[in-house]
């Protein structure tokens, strides 16, 4: 892409991924002219496998001869059934299991699956759970043939993934869009750090979406994922005009469904045209078609990885937090498009563009809360200091935010502070 | 699909595509319950490469060793500069030409492409144009490769497509969606016939999409481009509600966008991002994500082909008459997503629904006509038995239309009356 300066969509699989190496690096020189749409590569070569009895399909999704690694979390796919639908759809294959992946998924537990699958000589990952566990598997695919020393180059110096075992995915929690894209997210213990990664060798080959084996979540749960594919929206969107009437349109009708079927899948967990639609929402909000050919400013999940690392605040609720706070910082860039969201999204219908803005900025805010998400770090104890710490672990890894990638150490600081 | 009746959405890609054996059998067997999304698969493997000097890029999109038989029309892309910029990225591989290509692509002219590949021995076909000329190198593809007797088979008898020979293609031409599908319509000049077929085996591995390449386009084709992508969101959009909510958004998004810049590429053909909308809507209308888990009626699109087929209306041409119409007559079924689509796209506000869909398609009709698409057949010349002609050869081959399949072959003939 070196012909618009490198300039790339979120999400979007690249032909030639050299330029992928920082996370959320996608339009790391983005200067596109307002109303000058970017051009763009999309791919995306999942294949989705969507509704109530999917998981009997796993047979026609495999390929014969495979031996399975199947990985999973902390045992809830164990209490939903899920547990026992995947094994009965896996009857006759070999399988291994390697299950205890955690939320925000650590590095060094992923490491165990990493030799376990290298001593069973696996040649599939069937990750079984929710974004955490696929995250997880999707570093441990690339961590079984990385080459070129610790594996944890592939997220501390966004070391080339240059190959990776394939993997399919059973989803039970609607959230990340991990399941139609690839990225991944990884934590280590040992030094609190929460980095991301890109491969496109780690899309899965195929994720099965059963709305109703979602159905048993916890509401905070529910109401995380809803945050998380919320900001992932908006994080492509909420910017500056480029003239991209139909992604625009595309995301609007991301966040207009979000706002409709969240506090009616909140309500009532078994409606199952509420909950696939909230499932195919998420899907949606990364797969990397709203991204295409558009700036994007990933400030809210750059904050927000660090607040999860520094004080196990859980994902969901530091997007809650934190993009409201961004909105506020950034009104003057991005005034024109959150006018826009503003009428379109929330049916305002001031004159000034100024306070349409901050209107829909208030909304969004308040859409969060009635989830039952807190949107102030003060609510979840989080102390004063958080500003600095860090602001000074983001410059300390010389992270570009924003945009025009132009946001200094100070306005994070600043960011911070509208967040207590 | 057994266990939901074979109810497949269009232009999803399928594990197991052997239901696939009619034209637009997609929905074959879809009684879908109101409010009740239906399960789907989806799968679009194409590789999509968006913007200006996007030619430039073929290079990296081709493995080194291929002999390239480029197809091609008439002649319009030596006129516009395109097979210049296409030469000059192929320069080095080996490349034989085949030009000539008719708008509904002929079945005896595609078999001479077939002849010359095999001879020759081309393993990769590059399609540049429009969506006939796309649609004639899928035949191509599947015919090279076709063992079972006569490749008229694929699209007399759906024969099914085992393999096909890779394919990609510049196109020069917002319409058909074909760039981002696996689907082609083909004509018989000797029969006056005009099939479609569909195989997993023919989406392009890449398609570019240079809206520059387009600027030269006479209007006419411009303006029948932005009904045919129209159209194709209308026929999986106007049905009757399942809650699929997102997908109903999805399909909003581009029909307001086409309505936006609709009229304004028409007036200022070189208006850049004016061009890639609707480029980008016309790859969305119909790359099956808004067709996932919804009824789709295909009539318009079934007896447009008829109408072009007997009397050489152009396909957009046949679209803007038969839509208006179908919607009329099919009004009490569509009811619902009619009123919904006159709200949220034509910002219509009646408190009456059936006056809201009634408005809604006169809107249509008058978009079609205010981009210079005339809607009445006895406009195009077309005689009065023409009702009979074509309700008599759809009713010959047996072609279920409508959301259930029970529109009768009467009910064509009172359509079609409508359209006079």
């Amino acid at each position: 892409m070196e012909d618009n300066n490198g300039s790339l969509a979120l999400g979007c699989q690249f032909v030639r991924p050299t330029l992928l190496y920082t996370p959320y690096s996608i339009n790391l020189y983005c200067f596109a002219e307002e109303n000058k749409m970017e051009n763009f590569i999309f791919r995306n070569p999942t294949t989705i496998v969507f509704g109530k009895g999917s998981v009997a399909k796993l047979p026609e999704l495999l390929s014969p001869s495979k031996k399975i690694l199947m990985t999973y979390g902390r045992g809830s796919i164990k209490r939903n059934g899920v547990y026992e639908q995947v094994m009965e759809a896996l009857k006759g294959k070999k399988v291994i299991e390697f299950g205890g992946i955690q939320p925000n998924p650590r590095y060094e537990t992923l490491m165990e699956a990493v030799q376990l699958a290298k001593e069973e000589k696996a040649d599939f990952l069937l990750a079984v759970g929710g974004g955490s566990v696929l995250d997880g598997t999707k570093f441990i695919a690339a961590a079984i043939l990385f080459e070129e020393g610790d594996p944890w180059r592939i997220l501390s110096e966004q070391a080339e993934v240059k190959r990776a075992i394939p993997l399919g995915c059973v989803l039970t929690l609607p959230a990340t869009g991990s399941e139609s894209n690839g990225f991944a997210v990884i934590s280590r213990e040992s030094t609190k750090e929460k980095l991301a990664f890109y491969s496109e060798h780690v899309y899965p080959r195929f994720s099965i979406l059963d709305p109703t084996t979602t159905f048993s979540l916890p509401k905070r749960q529910v109401a995380n994922g809803i945050v998380d594919a919320f900001t992932h929206v908006m994080e492509q969107y909420a910017t500056y005009p480029v003239g991209a009437a139909l992604q625009d349109r595309q995301a609007e009708a991301i966040l207009t469904t979000l706002i409709e079927v969240g506090p009616k899948t909140l309500e009532n967990p078994t409606d199952y045209v509420a909950r696939a639609n909230l499932v195919w929402c998420a899907t949606q909000a990364l797969n990397g078609l709203i991204g295409c050919g558009v700036p994007q400013d990933w400030t809210t999940h750059m904050i927000g990885h660090e607040l999860t690392a520094l004080y196990g605040i859980d994902h969901g609720q530091s997007l809650a937090v934190v993009l409201p706070a961004t909105l506020r910082h950034q009104i003057t860039k991005k005034q024109k498009k959150l006018a826009q969201y503003g009428r379109r999204v929330w049916g305002l219908s001031s004159e000034d563009e100024r306070q349409l803005a901050e209107q829909a900025i208030d909304k969004t805010e308040e859409f969060f809360r009635s989830l039952g998400v807190k949107t102030k770090l003060s609510e979840y104890g989080i102390p004063e200091d958080a500003a600095d710490a860090v602001a000074n672990r983001l410059k300390k890894r010389d992270v570009k935010l924003g945009e025009h990638k132009l946001i200094t150490d100070q306005e994070v600081r600043e960011i911070l502070k509208l967040c207590l």
